[in-house]
């Protein structure tokens, strides 16, 4: 069995670990090294560093401190490897811890984050998952059970001095265009709650001044959120720094395309199985600006669909040029209604788009004025027929099964 | 066999044909009608209505003359069909005809409608692929050869004049935002080269005025470019008016997702075999606002893939907010460079990137300020393996095969 | 459009078309011939030359002339093909005739060929199916329609000398140790119903005392009868003459694994679009005997099955040692007794297993003294739910609807 | 984390389980009991319990004691559960033990079971495969890795005491038609290495000398190796017994279709996750007989092939009568002889046959005189292309890697 390298222990606090960090920054002290070849297990925190419970209270939801986040295990260095290289990660498991079987999806407040959809649900809910195997069934939402699809949605390698200072600049740009706004355009360096992993105090704390956020995903691959980097799947990440510095966080249990809750798949602590080799001058070889993957040749089959699409013209009837963001937010209201149909509340489904493994695909977008995206969702994870018929549909769920859902106090 | 409703004549223009039209109107008389149950033949001309050849001279692309597009046989109406209907149609079978076995791509000039990659490759240029059988390959891009999936870039019924007047009024309240934006932000009513189809000449006049451009696709479906709606797939399409009114065009023998070339897939004549009937009261029954669509239980099986990823920052540095257009040109760009390390030119990969059936994802939507989307390359496609690997690319096609182009004439 | 360089009339006897054959011999002459890299079309009758009429009478099957079949298109000369190459085949694509567009799918009489569960279902009986572009259904058969997988029973290339006098002996000898056997061992030579090309009739008189009977698959291929060989396959055929001479016949739209019914799949009259080419002494560089075949990308996704099992202990209880030919039969009848419970009659369900794309696996053949084979329902061919649940299965289908017997006369 | 109800120390004989047997009989008490609906794990030996270490040193696979074979973890008792019910049994998931994370698959010695193709490969060798999170690949066979498709060999409910003599009765009658056949033809029981879990000593002295031994598959499923019963899978047992009594054992990590080397997948040592439901009197609402299953949506996605055939005639051009058994043997040299061609040995491919996820197709089974099978070889589990191509085969392994073999002692 491969040696873990990071552990963590889910009754302490993650600031209490000096193979977590939360910030990005290239002076972290690598964490623990490894060779070209090894194998390897990484212990992770959910991506909140367990502020959220096994409970029917979304408080816990609509209070998260969001400047936590995400508490990452790592970095890992890789002998031999330097700037301009190509690590190659082989994800080779994930798995959950035997006493933490579970876990969260979360909509987050209008106040504290948000979601894609949070105009039309702006209160803090949440939905508690259960593991069975290689199943998951939520207590909240009647009618649905699935396979997972585990991949961590954070994975990259630490950023040059350069390419943070470029990642601070561009966002702070943005930031300044609209710095009131609620939810923010963008996270902006906070060094109160940064933990820098093994860096000495001093240094720590003019380094958490700089360190960038982990939310977005960037060109070292970090938070993409992309469900398909499942066990099995192998990826290509661009080399900054001599060690690489390998950090991997938010494993996810399955997630839908967009990831659109944001509290955002069913997140989950666990732990990660990792095998790396180098492609020495990669980057130059192959033209590589952002990570590259091969998707697994193990992932759920569930291949037939319904299909919802949406074009670029607004809830008001607006029209929109060429905007897919739009188009694919009409795509998701539309499933939503249909899905309704059947017995599920609005937030039963919005949940359901964050969690089954849904596909969004930009379908078109050249057509002026309007980009069309749609929405594929998956018919055999649930336990009843979802294909329209001529009779039309019946209630299928049990419409007593809500989502707890806890308002912003006034 | 299914008696073909619609027939088309190659050597003829398509303004000679009376069941043909290129305007949406909800007074376009039905062109033939048909029974729930039933099952037909439309033969189609491509989109552009015989104006590109099969040559290795791209001018014809660059003066193409985009207000006639996009030709359309039908409508059909189907009895019984009221306003709020869902039609069901199945996509029994498309084929190509045996004297144009052949297809189309093209880039077009920035100056004449563009594509989605166009501020890098401005001038006009074109790509013919030949048919063998289910497969295609190209002239002018060595190393690629796969099976057709073919599909109708355009397909829907008559719009309501409620909906029509929708349409023409925000489409124009963006076009006025920007009038003289190149390319024009929407293509509005255009008398002067409708095909009204049988309406007599007085009327046709008048409603041409008004008739809705078929560019975009809208809530009735229309140019939505899906490369799925393929033989074996069936489509639900809201109804607008007594008999709905299908009508189809714009036959493509393969796409990928986005079309991103704008002419787009691989553009072609031919005809197209469905089946419809009816679900009454079906818009109200499922809450059905965009078509939905089951995908085909055959198509291509091309699972294995390279995958490129973009964030949404531009090429210039920027940073934008949770822009999905934004990350997936950045994952169109990633494409290109990579293909190009094995002997192709931008233009080659671009006109792939059009045709061959690449997947689109829309993977990350909510970490701001970056959105993530992902582009899916089936690597089953080429003729060689375009992997990565330890030695890195080399050069694996014939260098001296060139794309056709034409710049503008000064 | 490629040449079609063997055309037939189903308006006339194929004993008058001078480019099929039905007898396997190498001095048949090429009936015409092509060049590495072309690629062509053959029309093909179906496998009894048109004995099988569109009827609900199945006395056809009962009285059909087996002595006649296969009617096979060609043979194919390739310029440059010697004994030791292998001709590598695409096929591009296999279509209907649009006067003929249905197909046909019989039980033989005992008495008359038989098939897989003779001993159950004794009497002669068939179902028709007709062809709506990709899909299929029978009026014969309620609840029940799917895409069609079209492909070959019949291709392979001319034996040499020798090759045809090992056949003819090893034959002879099975046949001989049971020379009264109903049905037959083996079909041996039978000179009065062979078309042998265009061999002189002095010398066809002869040939045809010697010419192997097309029944069986053997080393050059043959009568293999593999569902796998569809548009987008690529086979590799042993040579054994001077232009190989490749010869086609037994169109089928679609077929279960093992074709149970010996008439078979669902037969039918048709084309075939393919394009050869050449591997020098491939069967020495890749030690051939038999052909070997790439599957097609395109393929109907009917990836959802209910599986029964069936191991070697036959119906009357009797222990047979490792034998998958009476475990795969226990699973027919398993399947058999299963889908009588949702109303279909046994002869309907023995028509499905050979016409549906079921897969027969051998699944165990080492465990002494019990093989297990595993018969694989789709069941997304079905109108409705075939799964098995805790309510039990209700009638779904019309037990009205009876499939056409001709019992043998007296 | 469901209740593991069966443990087990791999340090410690199985003989000294009280909630392991070898045999099966209706008498064996439950070793715990659930309720329908429950989830719970299994702990299981390798189905020889221990006798094959992690080495590479052939003796112990020649010298293996197969009376002791297979130890089994059960019977599992469900309450409510009567005789005539089907037990619907969920796979949940599959795994290893860290302290023994590798499997080994052997070719068994003529004179102690044999395999398959024995004939050709007498002697005893064995490969080991060493597992890494889902990836597997063997010090002893070069160039090839994949992930695994676990999923256990042996799983099953108790018999009565008619189904039990009724399988004593018909083996015997085997064995008896040629007692002195190496191999058996069958194994009868054998009282001195049973192992009877929790009964008395005198009642189990008793019931070991009519236990029916393990290693063939039966009505009630047994050692039916069906390598697609993998986690996701779901499968309905017949019932026999009050209390179903289901035991379980000889997980493998990965199997081709027939396990012809007999010993047989790659096997291991772990655990097991199931979920068991009743349909009450199922037997005979569903016509059940044997077992029947649905697939996992969980498997591999190895979809590209080499297909290999094979027809009844022996390697002597022997004519065997449909004989698919005979084909299969064909398709398997068939396969050995090209894939020698990489480099490997023909030890190494037969090995390759019983561990990669191989398709083994009854392809045609009527045409006399002969049958045709294929074997069907995924392309992806290959580190280098298996395809052919114009120019031959290269060799592709390091030839210096030996599998390890251990002939009989004279």
């Amino acid at each position: 069995m491969a040696e873990t390298i990071v552990k963590i222990d889910l009754s302490k606090s993650a600031y209490e670990n000096e193979q977590v960090h939360n910030r990005w920054h290239p002076d972290i002290p690598m964490a623990a090294t490894v060779k070209p070849g090894d194998d390897f297990i990484l212990e992770c925190y959910d991506w909140t560093g367990g502020q959220i419970k096994n409970d029917d209270d979304a408080s816990d939801i609509r209070d998260v401190d969001l400047s936590q986040v995400h508490f990452l295990s790592g970095p890992v260095g890789v002998e031999g490897a330097q700037p301009g290289d190509l690590l190659e990660v082989d994800i080779l498991d994930i798995g959950t811890f035997e006493e933490s079987n579970w876990g969260f999806n979360g909509l987050f407040s209008l106040n504290n984050g948000g979601g894609f959809l949070t105009d039309h649900y702006p209160d803090a809910q949440k939905t508690i998952w259960d593991f069975n195997g290689i199943m998951t069934k939520s207590r909240h939402i009647p009618g649905v059970e699935f396979a997972g699809l585990l991949h961590p949605g954070l994975i990259g390698c630490l950023p040059s001095k350069e390419m943070l200072k470029e990642w601070n600049e561009r966002e702070k740009a943005l930031y300044d265009t609209e710095p009131d706004r609620v939810p923010a355009l963008a996270t902006l360096p906070y060094a109160e709650t940064a933990h820098m992993g093994q860096m000495k105090p001093d240094a720590a704390k003019e380094a958490a001044k700089e360190g960038a956020r982990t939310v977005p995903p960037r060109e070292h691959g970090g938070n993409c959120d992309i469900k398909d980097l499942t066990k099995g799947s192998k990826i290509y990440f661009p080399v900054y720094v001599d060690g690489a510095g390998l950090s991997v966080g938010d494993l996810h249990f399955s997630q839908g395309d967009g990831e659109i809750t944001f509290c955002g798949a069913i997140e989950m602590a666990g732990w990660i199985h990792l095998r790396v080799n180098l492609i020495k001058d990669g980057m130059n070889k192959y033209a590589i600006k952002n990570p590259i993957f091969k998707p697994s040749p193990l992932t759920p089959r569930y291949d037939d669909y319904v299909v919802f699409e949406g074009i670029s013209v607004d809830e008001e009837g607006k029209q929109h040029y060429l905007d897919v963001n739009v188009a694919y937010k009409q795509a998701c209201l539309n499933a939503i209604e249909y899905m309704k149909k059947f017995g599920y509340t609005g937030e039963q489904v919005y949940s359901l788009l964050g969690t089954v493994p849904t596909q969004a695909h930009i379908s078109g977008i050249v057509d002026i004025p309007n980009a069309s995206a749609t929405l594929w969702m998956p018919t055999g994870v649930y336990d009843f027929d979802i294909n329209p018929n001529a009779e039309g549909p019946t209630k299928q769920v049990d419409e007593s099964v809500k989502v707890p859902i806890a308002p912003d106090e006034k």
